[in-house]
Formats: C-alpha cells, sequence, structure tokens
C-alpha cells in the first residue's frame, strides 16, 4: 500500500510539474523567466566525517578561504554573462590547484604511491559532455574533460590514451611527483599499513572530491565534477567523478548536478541523473528530488556522501547523508553562504 | 501545448502503475505473479547499418546459429532454475568466442592494431554491478565484470589495473594477438585510410557488441554487455557499454537494459538507466519506455543503435533505429525469436 501511495504522490506531482519534455526548449525556461535569478553558482568540496570541532580554527578559516575563492572566481564570470560552462571550469579549477582538496595537486594516492586524476563536465543546452579517467600528468583535468568535450568525437577517455590526448592538446602537463603532497603520503602509509581502501574522508583527513554546478544568465545549465579518487585505490578503479549520470550531469530541461562521496553507489543508483530525472519524469522540485536520492536512495544501501544541484529556475539544493560537506553558493543579488557542516 | 500533454500523459500514466517502489520488494513482484512466464531472455549481436539483401546466404545462416546458440546457452540456465546473472552470462560468453561479433575474439582493433575490450554486468536484486574498461587479455570480459561485481569493493576497473585484477582472480588470459583476426585488420587498414573512426557498422561489416538481458523463475533481473568499442579508436576511448546507467542497466523495481549503437549518445542519454527510470518514474510500460528512448531520445542527437530489454513481468522489447540488429529472445513455454532485419 506504501508503494501504491507512493505512486499517486508523483503521479500527482506529475500533474503540476513544468520541467517536462526535451532540455532545451524555450517553454521551460519561459516559464520561470519572471523569477529566475539572472545567475545561480554552487561548488563543493567533498562530503564525509567532518563533525563539528574535528577542525582547527586555522584549518577550518583555511578551506572558507579557498571556497570563497572558488566561487567568487565562478560567479565573476557569470556576473560579466559568461556561459556556466567557463563559471563551472573557473571555480574547479581554483580548487584543483588548492592541497585542501582531493583533486589535482594534493589528490590522493593510490596503492602503487601515484596520482590518477578523474573529472567530467556537461553542457545542459545540448547535452554534450567530456570526460578523462585516470590522468596522470594533466595540472587540471577539467580542462581535459572540457577538451574530450569540445576537441574530439569522444565523451570519456581513460589512461594513457587520455593523457596522450591532453599533450596533443597542448593542456599544461605536470610531473607526476608535482600533484603528490606529504599530508597524502602519510595518508597512504596509514591505509598501507591498515591494508584498506579508504575514501577521503573516512579517516578524517576531511579532504574531498570537488565539483561546480551553474545557471548562466542565457538559462543555460552546467556541471563538473573533478577527483583523485580513493587513497590506496587499485586496479585502475574509477569512481563516480568521470562518469557522465553518476559524478556529474547537466539538463537545461531539469537541473545540473554534481556528487561527491563513495563512488560505487553513486554509480549503481545513476546519482546526477536520476535527481534530473525525478524531475523531468515524476514532476518533483529540485530540493525534494535531492532528498530522494540522497537520503532514501543511497542511505539504506550505505551510500554515504551528497550533491550539489542547480535547476533551470535557479533554485539551488546542497544535500547530504554525511555529518559534513564543505560547499558554497550564491545567487545574482544574494549573498553568498559558504558551510562545511550539517544542518 | 505538445509539453503539456506530454506531462499529462505521464501523470496519467503513472496513475496506472505497479512497478514503482524500490527494487526487490515483494509487491512489485507479486502483482505480476499471475501473467508472469517462468523466465525471458533476450540477446543482441549489436545494431546497424544491416540491410535486407546485404548478407550472403552463409553469412547471414552463421549469424542465425551463432545467436541460436548464445540463446540456448542462456535458456539452458534459466529452464533448470539457474539466475538471470548466470544466464546472461552464459549466452554473453558464446558471443565473445564467436568471430562474428564485436567482443571477445574477433573484436574491432584500436588506432595501434591492438584490441581493448570493455564489459559490464548488474543484478537487478540489489543494484550490484562490476564492470572493465580496455582489458586486453581476458579472454571473457564479461567474467571479469563478474569478478569486480563479487570479488571486489569496485564497480569499474579500467586498463592495465583491470588486466592485473583478472589475473590475480585467475580468469583465463590470451595474448592480445589471439583476439585479432583478419577480417579487422582489413576493417582497420580501411579506416586508417580514411583516418576516421568507425562504429563497427559503418562500413557493411556488420559485426556489433554484444549483450543480454534475463529474468529468472526468482523473479530476478540481470543484463550484461561486452565490446571492442569503435574500430581505430584512439586515445583510449571509452564507449557506454562498460558504463552503468548508459550501457547496461537493471533493477527489479522495472527492467533490464543491455544498448548497442553510438556510445557517445548513449553516455550522453544515460540510455539503459533511462528505459528503466520511465517506467519507476513516469509509469511507462517497458515498450513505451524503450521506443521513447531509442526514437525520441536518440535518433533526433544522430545517435544509431538500438536496445534489449526484459522487465519484471516478462516483457520483453527489441528496439533500434538502425535497418537491423543481431537479436534473439524466447520465454518459457514459447517458440524462440531470432531475427536480424528491421520490422
Amino acid at each position: 500500500m506504501r508503494s501504491l501511495f507512493a505512486c499517486l504522490a508523483l503521479a500527482l506531482g506529475a500533474l503540476t510539474m513544468t520541467a517536462c519534455g526535451e532540455p532545451g526548449t524555450a517553454s521551460d525556461r519561459d516559464a520561470a523567466e519572471t523569477e529566475r535569478p539572472r545567475y545561480a553558482l554552487a561548488i563543493h568540496g567533498g562530503a564525509g566525517v567532518i563533525e563539528r570541532g574535528s577542525l582547527d580554527a586555522a584549518t577550518e578559516a583555511a578551506y572558507r578561504s579557498a571556497l570563497e575563492e572558488a566561487l567568487a572566481a565562478g560567479e565573476r564570470i557569470l556576473d560579466q554573462g559568461g556561459s556556466a560552462v567557463d563559471a563551472v571550469i573557473a571555480a574547479i579549477v581554483v580548487m584543483e590547484d588548492s592541497e585542501l582538496f582531493n583533486a589535482g595537486r594534493g589528490a590522493v594516492l593510490t596503492h602503487e604511491g601515484t596520482v590518477e586524476l578523474d573529472a567530467s563536465l556537461m553542457r545542459g543546452e545540448d547535452l554534450d559532455a567530456g570526460a578523462v579517467a585516470g590522468v596522470t600528468r594533466v595540472r587540471h583535468p577539467i580542462l581535459a574533460a572540457r577538451a574530450v568535450m569540445e576537441r574530439s568525437p569522444h565523451v570519456l577517455l581513460a589512461g594513457v590514451g587520455a593523457d596522450r590526448f591532453a599533450a596533443e592538446m597542448d593542456l599544461e602537463l605536470m610531473d607526476n611527483s608535482w600533484f603528490r603532497t606529504d599530508r597524502r603520503r602519510q595518508q597512504l602509509e596509514r591505509a598501507l599499513e591498515e591494508d584498506r581502501v579508504r575514501l577521503d574522508h573516512d579517516d578524517g583527513d576531511n579532504l574531498g572530491t570537488v565539483g561546480a554546478v551553474a545557471l548562466d544568465a542565457d538559462g543555460n545549465l552546467a556541471a563538473g565534477t573533478s577527483t583523485g579518487g580513493m587513497t590506496n585505490k587499485r586496479w585502475g578503479r574509477v569512481g563516480d567523478s568521470p562518469l557522465i549520470g553518476a559524478g556529474t550531469f547537466a539538463s537545461n530541461a531539469s537541473c545540473a548536478v554534481s556528487a561527491t562521496g563513495h563512488g560505487e553507489y553513486f554509480i549503481r543508483r545513476t546519482v546526477a541523473r536520476e535527481v534530473c530525472a525525478l524531475m523531468e519524469h515524476a514532476g518533483l522540485d529540485l530540493a525534494s528530488a535531492a532528498r530522494r536520492v540522497v537520503h532514501e536512495q543511497l542511505l539504506p544501501m550505505g551510500g554515504s556522501g551528497g550533491v550539489i544541484a542547480v535547476d533551470h529556475r535557479g533554485n539551488v539544493a546542497l544535500e547530504m547523508n554525511t555529518p559534513g560537506m564543505y560547499r558554497a553558493s550564491v545567487r545574482a543579488g544574494e549573498e553568498p553562504l559558504v558551510a562545511i557542516y550539517g544542518r
């Protein structure tokens, strides 16, 4: 019976929905034109066991400052009328360069002590997308994802081939040792001693995958995600971050989503696409869709983590089932929000 | 207005649906218990430009015979009360060993003249899944996908790491040259001369990605897919076949799907998941969901290909937007269907 009521609720929700149809159709955007902010942007720096009081004041201030800097880099572009894709990339590039986050320099180390980076990017206007998995030399993996989207016929490139593609595209390359920090070496040593694969937050180091979602003045959505994956990962493990539909999804028909958490569960639940699918097919609003996926689908399986999302009306959702998530958001004409701990 | 009518239709569809809720709930299965066949199985060997009359009689007979053999291998297991996962694997193993299909031995060649294989597997009961991308030595990539699902904490392993994992799991390994056939060498030479990436069907060689979906006597669903990708692929290109949600998806709450076609479009549309999501969230039946994805979502983008699917009631859908798709299906107590060309 419970299932029948849920079906009825879904069906009634669908009767009131406005976000139905194909991406980019004018009717969707017109419906929301009056109330929509000129732009909206949200970013995350990972979700995990970040208990209030677990960070000292200096560390907490450093995270807040890095999140503010990344948010400002993206907002500057949106405020000048730039595209959602450019804003997402600008915010992620700042976090990839920061050693605080598990992306670009300062990413976690594999079982072999190297860095293998994943990133993906999606554009809501035409559902175009690009991604790389397991690159070892690209300073900004999110720029490699963009190059795959714009300058190749493919969506996903992996391993040495992806590094070679980045070199052919003249992207900035670094030696793999440049990405490695002492903090990550110590983290790997502890993981090797305990012989287990760690999520980047499991051991209290509280550093995570980064991502950004944006709505621009033209009404276009975009989403991007970048990560080093799991400490002590082996066998060429690929998580959800470079996978369209799992870690990243964007469609102008509904929303843009970037996810962070225990990637295997996010793949099995096609988390980023599922938030958008619940809007498109079941008529849920953004907040309800994000809550359902994070708390009702992921949590019962043991899938810890969260999502950030922005919809075609400029609504923002920052949802997690973990004690904390590094996150920030801003909408045109409003004060930015920067937060670390849960509600 | 058209979009509004579509929304209303979706909502009304939802009122009549029975497949709502989480995978594996007893209520879903009980509702269909009376009409459900004891088992159902469908397989494909790829979709593409397979015009009637383009195959000579001997070639056509060889394909029909290979499809019959693969179908029989899967059906034998289901008839004896075996699991959907075992049936899917049995059917795919036969096609991986056949040189006729673009999977396992006889797979297409990369730009470098080597074989790189992808496969994925998903179980509808608990949404568990496993996949490998870019393996070069595993005789049966679908068995490597199963090992990832059952014997690792991960869902997707890629590249040399995935080969190493398969070796540690004692799977059968072959030298890369064992996979290469003269026919594929000639196909690559033609592609290199024309300097383009070919889908495995673009040049009339009419050989394709393989997949299988099954419903077993316990009411559990499973889906699997295996491929060599695109002739002349470069830069470690990964298509939809090893990606959960794109090439493969299964949930007891709705259906099991395996896709074949121009992988980039299938990734961007999260095709396999989308068929199931339209059943779960919009109340469509299996045939309508498959038709909508293949004809209304993929075709307008230029995404040629098809899907095979079976739902939790034992309905089977074999849908394509190409002139042909190698396919076969059977339900308990019914005659098997084997087909190549479109309707």
